[in-house]
């Protein structure tokens, strides 16, 4: 008889969101003329740009004609993409990359995912904490994550904690760790590491021959100058860093699909018998087997983002989604709130009031402002006694919500 | 240090198709005067029906309103389509699904790979002979596959050979297999199997416990009204079958990117102490926490391919393929050469004559006729002193090809 993978099976279902669901739909069972604000979805809101409309209707109708018909693309990614992303988003910061180095696909939630199938199932796993779910589950599917205990950990994953002590800054293991997750600008503390935070975490990995998993999916939020966008600002991170970026937040593709994944040459990791291979080589061969490319249509969008129309109507859109963020961090702070993040990234990370849990603030907010938010458990056990709140919403909800929960305060 | 998985290390190279554009290369170095046609190819030539277009160029400006943006869909897919699929794939048919048993997906591809996550590492497999190489790559790459013997065939793949012998109908193995992948019609080999023939692998599957993943990507093709276009249209295959489909042949999507995966509610693998666990919940499970749906705008192309004007315009471009296969079968059959499939499949699967491999009859082909086959060694051992030729090419340049091959023998 087929046999299932057990591994799956400790994958707990999502309660997260389900009881999120839950607990709003009861509310608006006994509240049905409430009007409910949702400031907790991590989803864009605002309207992809013309620029990208335009180049994606055209690519439609490429496909309307023998002559420019296109079929199966290169599974890594059509050139004028790839040559684009390489001259706007690095060689602009001083970064050089080859073509053979990015890799387009259908979003970072599926890389990141599938990044798995190329390392070996019992390497240890580094996450900061809190932290977004998918990296630790996608490592508990293929048996990596170990098991889970009592408090929510997996055995063989080490947590690295960021709280309000440390700034929401991970600090550097003591231990060895094989693989670590970073993401920064951090979804869901809005934290961001200067260029010399980042340094320390790549000479960790140098020194450790460790691997650095960087999720980069929210670089277009960064405010602050001197910020790095790309983990390869950094002196050797093309030696140990493989790193994720993705158009959903940045243009707004969350529904159109398409982001990338960079494998430098240079990366590698080893065999039992200590022989290195180019896990460039081997995420080629991964994809080859088991993907067949993003979409042509998804892939012209993508493209049209780097035009100046499409990186004028990003702009507009990200200051749009920060001005939401810095008018509810400035309303919030007002009361006395601990709030954090929101200057380099479109979440807020707010502490709750007077010890109070997470799930606790959250039904105040529901029952007291109307507001649903998501409660920091959900993304590990240092999200404890904090809520995210994002500022993807339509700035009059985001406006209203705020005030609803200045009021309860 | 970080390790890799070392399974992927195994999967060699494809040089089925390097060799090709190798060959073709240096023939076109000494011939450059030379016009060479490909009729190799797996991939689609025709334009996509207008119905798709005008549906995806609407898709694309519905994400140019805040009212009509769509941002992260169901991972399983969006309802207008899964309800599409369920009354004319299947109602249609005879076939009762409930939309909870449908996922949709970027392609075919991604989910006969992927499917392998939810299945233990060490279930044997059994596949027909010659195949479509993904299959056992993406188990190779898990480990699923054993070792690679000197024929070129995998320790844990039991090998069900597809020849003229027995008309290219698979027989039922006498050994259990956990894991048979069939794919009908047939890729390479253009075969079909009957509702006798495929109510017999059924039953195998029953009676031995076994799981069936069975490709019906060139279901369209079929023009015989008494063969099953899908396993379900068989008695008891919801028990022990999931089943692919994809939009790339139907509809000319394989730049566009959309095809779907069902998943009965009945199906069920065992866990090592013999608990049965649903794989519809299971591949949820993993959709969701790898996958984010596949593009708004391919899943409203999709459902364009149901309405009367996509129906008929899919059956146009079916058709011109089907008359390119029946073009060249007979002319090719004039010759006396032995040409099987054309019928129900966009596929001619050619014996090459006087006992040539498949190697030298392409190298002759090409030489001779200027014309790119694919070798049958490349699908399998059985495929060996084959070619196939594919009809997806344009009319002139099929009718050209043919003569030029009809000329040289």
């Amino acid at each position: 008889m087929a046999l299932v993978n057990e591994h799956l099976l400790r994958l707990l279902d999502n309660y997260l969101f389900t009881d999120i669901t839950r607990k709003v739909n009861s509310f608006k069972v006994t509240h049905p003329k409430a009007e409910v604000i949702h400031l907790g979805i991590g989803d864009v809101t605002r309207p992809i740009p013309a620029a990208c409309r335009e180049a994606m209707c055209k690519a439609v109708n490429d496909l309307g004609k023998a002559e420019t018909f296109h079929g199966y693309g290169p599974e890594q990614g059509y050139d004028f993409l790839i040559e684009a992303i390489l001259k706007h988003d690095y060689a602009s910061r001083g970064v050089s990359l080859s073509a053979s180095e990015i890799f387009i696909s259908d979003g970072a939630k599926t890389d990141t995912g599938n990044l798995g199938d190329i390392l070996r199932h019992d390497n240890s796993i580094g996450v900061t904490d809190p932290i977004y779910p998918a990296y630790i589950d996608s490592n508990v599917s293929s048996g990596r994550a170990g098991y889970i205990d009592e408090w929510g950990k997996w055995s063989n994953v080490v947590y690295i904690p960021c709280r309000m002590e440390n700034n929401f800054i991970p600090p550097i293991p003591e231990q060895r760790i094989d693989i670590i997750y970073l993401c920064f600008p951090n979804n869901p503390t809005g934290a961001v590491l200067t260029k010399n935070e980042l340094k320390n975490w790549v000479n960790y990995a140098i020194k450790n021959d460790a691997l650095i998993i960087f999720d980069a999916a929210y670089e277009a939020y960064i405010r602050q100058p001197d910020i790095p966008h790309s983990i390869y600002e950094i002196k050797g991170a093309k030696k140990v860093a493989i790193e994720i970026r993705s158009f959903s937040k940045t243009a707004g593709f969350t529904g159109v699909r398409c982001g990338y994944t960079v494998i430098p040459k240079e990366v590698t990791a080893a065999t039992l018998n200590g022989e290195r291979i180019s896990l460039n080589k081997l995420w080629l061969r991964r994809q080859t087997t088991k993907f067949n490319g993003a979409s042509y249509i998804s892939q012209r969008g993508a493209e049209a983002v780097y035009t100046p129309q499409g990186q004028e109507e990003v702009k507009t859109m990200i200051d749009y989604y920060m001005e939401n963020a810095r008018l509810m961090k400035k309303a919030l702070g007002g009361t006395g709130l601990k709030v954090f993040g929101g200057e380099n990234a479109p979440y807020l990370w707010v502490k709750a009031p007077d010890g109070m849990s997470s799930w606790k603030f959250f039904d105040k907010l529901l029952y007291d402002a109307q507001v649903v938010s998501t409660p920091g458990i959900g993304f590990g056990p240092s999200g404890e006694g904090y809520v995210r709140l994002t500022a993807f919403n339509d700035r009059r909800q985001c406006e209203e919500g705020i005030k609803r929960i200045c009021h309860y305060l």
